[in-house]
């Protein structure tokens, strides 16, 4: 394994951000990936660098690692290590990145707004498409739950879905939202590139049902908002490289018996 | 309905703070409660103080509302009301009030250590207790959905809680939980409340099963936190009072059936 270039220092102020993460899925890393890619920040992404990349995940959330003095020990990943800090949680390392990347407000109470926003996002189109796959027992294979897989997709599309959706149209119609496509204060935040990866995993796994919200008419800002982030320069370039990880058996997966009648 | 005593003020200090939930449960609402009723605090509950509570809550997630120059609409409650700003999703309520109400620290990157172990100890015996008994759509009855919940019970109650027992236990006994009985620092934070809210809801609704859990001998220094939480002066006379509410048709349910082989 490679150790990464880390100096443990007491402040993480220059520190080099490492991600550690599983290879080969986007998954929740993607999340934190898209804030470095779109604020130019260099990562170090174990997924794609470690010699070993699954044995990285596997050391950091073991049972005997208990963490250390500053730290409490990882529950799962994604994890950051930035300096001697390491954190875990997804919307958590988004919390503790998106004021130092330039992506939220770094003084206010802005940044509770744009964190109730990332947490709902992430219900719905991180961890509702997930259980639409793996229902009733996230350690079973989908083969496995089928028919309950069914009717909780059914459920994800008529209703969880349209009502996440119309709740996002809602903000950005709502004054808070500012100018422009942005979901908080007029300017890009990190919600915003949240907002870009849910739908994207989404439309991946429910590309018919994605298309129907679409084509309504009835969430257009949403998917305005979506075309303007694909179009930031420095997403753009990310999503046409080799760093951008195929859809696999993630989070996002395409089953397509999950969105026929 | 009556209006709450809140000036609309630009500042939020000293204005007052107002909970609003559904009345009749404890629901996710009571890991906001328990930090007012630690710290001491005065704080409105409209599910206990307004006139029509279930209208209080319909009003502010209704469609219509678009939220205001400062705050984006409100998606779900509880919610939480603090001079001109409006939060939302409980982990962001308690990642603001907890700093104010003297239950995490207000510099450094402690606050993080915190909201990840907070989020993780929602995600276990919050989220996924609704989802023993809601597996498959959440709209619908319980009467509907029994056998999904019967199979995700089981893998909660076989997996799920012993790993997020484990996991936890692992934090206690980690150097950065401090001395005494407490998860973070060797301080009493507000993770330590949200633990002990979810240990007694999950203990409602599974009693076998965390009796089991507990004999076992396995996870003592948690069940350890879970009564010194318990017996702190302002949470066992707030236990005591009619403040509390009772379990009912929320989260935390009990049917005997998804604990039974």
């Amino acid at each position: 394994m490679t150790e990464p270039d880390t100096k443990r220092v007491k402040t993480a102020n220059g520190a080099p951000y490492e991600l550690i993460y599983w290879p080969g899925i986007p998954g929740r890393g993607e999340f934190v990936r898209l804030l470095f890619e779109e604020a130019g920040v260099p990562y170090n992404d174990t997924a794609k660098s470690a010699n070993d990349a699954v044995q990285t995940v596997i050391d950091l959330v073991s049972p005997d690692n208990k963490g250390d003095e500053i730290n409490p020990p990882t529950c799962t990943c994604p994890a950051l290590k930035h300096g001697d800090l390491r954190l875990f949680q997804t919307p958590n390392i988004l919390l503790y990145l998106g004021p130092q990347l330039g992506l939220a407000p770094k003084e206010g109470n802005g940044i509770y707004h744009i964190n109730q926003l990332v947490l709902t996002i992430l219900d719905c189109f991180c961890n509702e498409v997930h259980d639409t796959h793996h229902p009733v027992a996230a350690k079973d294979y989908y083969e496995d739950q089928k028919p309950e897989a069914k009717r909780r997709a059914k459920s994800f599309i008529e209703e969880r879905l349209p009502k996440f959706l119309a709740y996002l149209e809602r903000v950005l119609e709502g004054k808070a939202s500012g100018d422009g496509p942005w979901l908080y204060g007029g300017k890009l935040t990190y919600a915003d590139l949240v907002l870009f990866q849910g739908i994207h995993g989404t439309e991946y796994a429910f590309p018919k049902t994605m298309k129907n919200m679409r084509d309504s008419g009835k969430y257009d800002r949403v998917f305005e908002l979506f075309e303007a982030v694909k179009e930031r320069p420095n997403i753009k370039e990310y999503l046409a490289s080799s760093r951008r990880c195929q859809y696999g058996n993630g989070i996002w997966r395409h089953y397509p018996e999950l969105e026929e009648d």
